[in-house]
């Protein structure tokens, strides 16, 4: 089995960490105030094996029911689930070439006979190769490409996919320009849409995802949770994303400083003669002939993006939005060895 | 699919919550310190993947290397994985008829043969017939009849059944007289232990566990693990192990005092004319010619025991171990309903 390869996760300081995506801005002080209440005696017991309270808070912010929301232990947890409910043994699960790194690993986990498709030479999915799979797993905005489909682009995908769950990972949605596909969950009842708190919600550390979808889907994958794990989330981490769902206006503008900070650096890196595509994510794609020697460039410099030794990816690299100090740092960098 | 039918976990007060064995009392102090002690900022990020300070921690309590020592999101996913690693697809997997109602149920989703092995009529495991099995997975102590092999049966167990991997399930070991089966792993390779902080470390809400072994089945699991989920464990889980594990007096104060409870509420059943087993765990089985009725009467009087409705079980109780006041009250209930 080829397991998934993480970035790398430097535990010395000095380093500008631009290589997992995580949020450059801490948690909602309200996640810290609500991780305090907790009292010794709660963390004796075993938590609620459904995530209510969160799942509640989750349904309420995106207008669904309560029903139609499943927890997990990060979106990893809550994709392999998916994977093993709804694609396990099934030939011709149609999924983009590149995209997340984790989907031909679960694929391989779960005997899926997953079929690839070529993204179009601008990088972006053609929804007209996705039709009649068995399955659809596709990243919106999709990664590490960074472009996004529209909601409708994704109806059509639901559509014209009957016979399969089509699964859409919106880990990085909080940061695009295009609306969810929760949005259609109650006209495609074969779609499933998963999100992360790991990105937007800064919450990486506590490990928590979630997925929206017919009240049909969610009972199959609480059936797997249920035959694998009954306990997937403590309670500190059912605490902590409640906690930061109910901050919208900390979410909200946390979000927007990734977004600003983002199209900030384009817009230099542009001016600089470099080509990023159009990011509706936390980071950017950026071309680099020399993509390797770029990268440990920025390595000897203590600045760490992502670099990917494969045919399709290595005259890429991904950056991540870090603060506005760590981007001018990366940029200052970029132009010392334009001219070196 | 079967899923695991956990017990009831009120959410109300005023229970004397009797059915899950978790610990009556809370976890270390240090817990909390080390989890107030965590940045904001801390959590942003994705934690250690590879939960390398609380491996190291639970070498270093165990005597082992920290090769040896695998961590997951408590031990039903470890015990998961490590079906899922070395039990998957095979036959003439060797269990009790009668231990934690898990193992059937991953048994299910894994594809394995299981063969269950009736326990002997006075509810002990009889280790002549545990032999020449692909794989052997049996709780010790074990659950719920609460009763354990000395390390030189696990050990013959190990012996004689080498062409599979042995897991013992040591959730309760800590409440034993008996020695774990940790120090035969340097002898037998095909020896996988796993333990839970869920029991005497009282942190079932923050929801760890771990196996030790030889390298070659910590290697296994692993890889499995990073074909699931990368980063199992959050920051705070991490930090409250780590730190429960670093408070041994608490611990070992704690679980002495589950253990002199036990043989307390254990001797005034017996002068009760109740049959109970030798417990070397956190719980107590009794027997009970009605044991549905005994179970809503005391459900009645708000206190929850589990009882199963099972032709093997439903002639038996299973009561935790709680605070000395909760089993006085328990008590005082049983000699009520005795004169009612």
């Amino acid at each position: 089995m080829n397991p998934y390869a993480a970035g790398r996760q430097p535990r010395e300081s000095g380093w500008i960490k631009l290589n997992t995506n995580e949020n450059p801005y801490p948690p909602s002080p309200k996640v810290m105030e609500a991780l305090r209440r907790v009292e010794p005696s709660e963390l004796r017991l075993y938590p609620d094996g459904d995530s209510g309270a969160m799942r509640a808070a989750a349904a309420k912010n995106l207008g669904v029911g309560v029903e139609n929301v499943f927890a997990g232990n990060g979106s990893d947890e809550v994709l392999a689930l998916a994977f093993q409910a709804f694609f396990s043994g099934r030939e011709n699960v149609l999924t983009p070439d590149i995209s997340y790194g984790f989907y031909p690993v679960w694929s391989q986990l779960y005997g899926v006979g997953t079929k690839t498709i070529p993204l179009k030479e601008d990088l972006t999915v053609d929804t007209r190769d996705y039709r009649g799979g068995r399955g659809v797993i596709l990243a919106n905005p999709n990664a590490p490409t960074g472009l996004a489909l529209t909601r409708s682009e994704v109806g059509e995908i639901a559509r014209n996919n009957p016979n399969g769950v089509v699964v859409i990972d919106e880990a990085y949605i909080d940061f695009s320009g295009v609306d969810s596909a929760v949005g259609l969950i109650g006209t495609y009842d074969n779609l499933l849409v998963t999100r992360t708190f790991s990105k937007s919600y800064a919450l990486a550390g506590l490990r928590i995802g979630f997925a929206v979808g017919d009240k049909s889907l969610i009972d199959g994958l609480r059936r797997v949770k249920n035959a694998f794990n009954a306990y997937p989330l403590g309670l500190l981490a059912q605490t902590g994303a409640t906690a930061a769902m109910e901050d919208v206006a900390y979410w909200d503008e946390a979000r927007r400083r990734v977004i600003r900070t983002r199209g900030q650096t384009a817009d230099k890196l542009r001016a600089m003669g470099r080509a990023v595509t159009d990011s509706q994510t936390n980071f950017l794609l950026m071309e680099a002939e020399n993509a390797k020697a770029l990268y440990e460039y920025l390595y000897e410099n203590k600045i760490l993006v992502r670099y990917w030794d494969t045919p399709a990816m290595n005259r890429f690299l991904r950056i991540t939005v870090g603060t506005d100090a760590e981007m001018e740092a990366f940029i200052n960098c970029m132009e010392r060895q334009r001219y070196d």
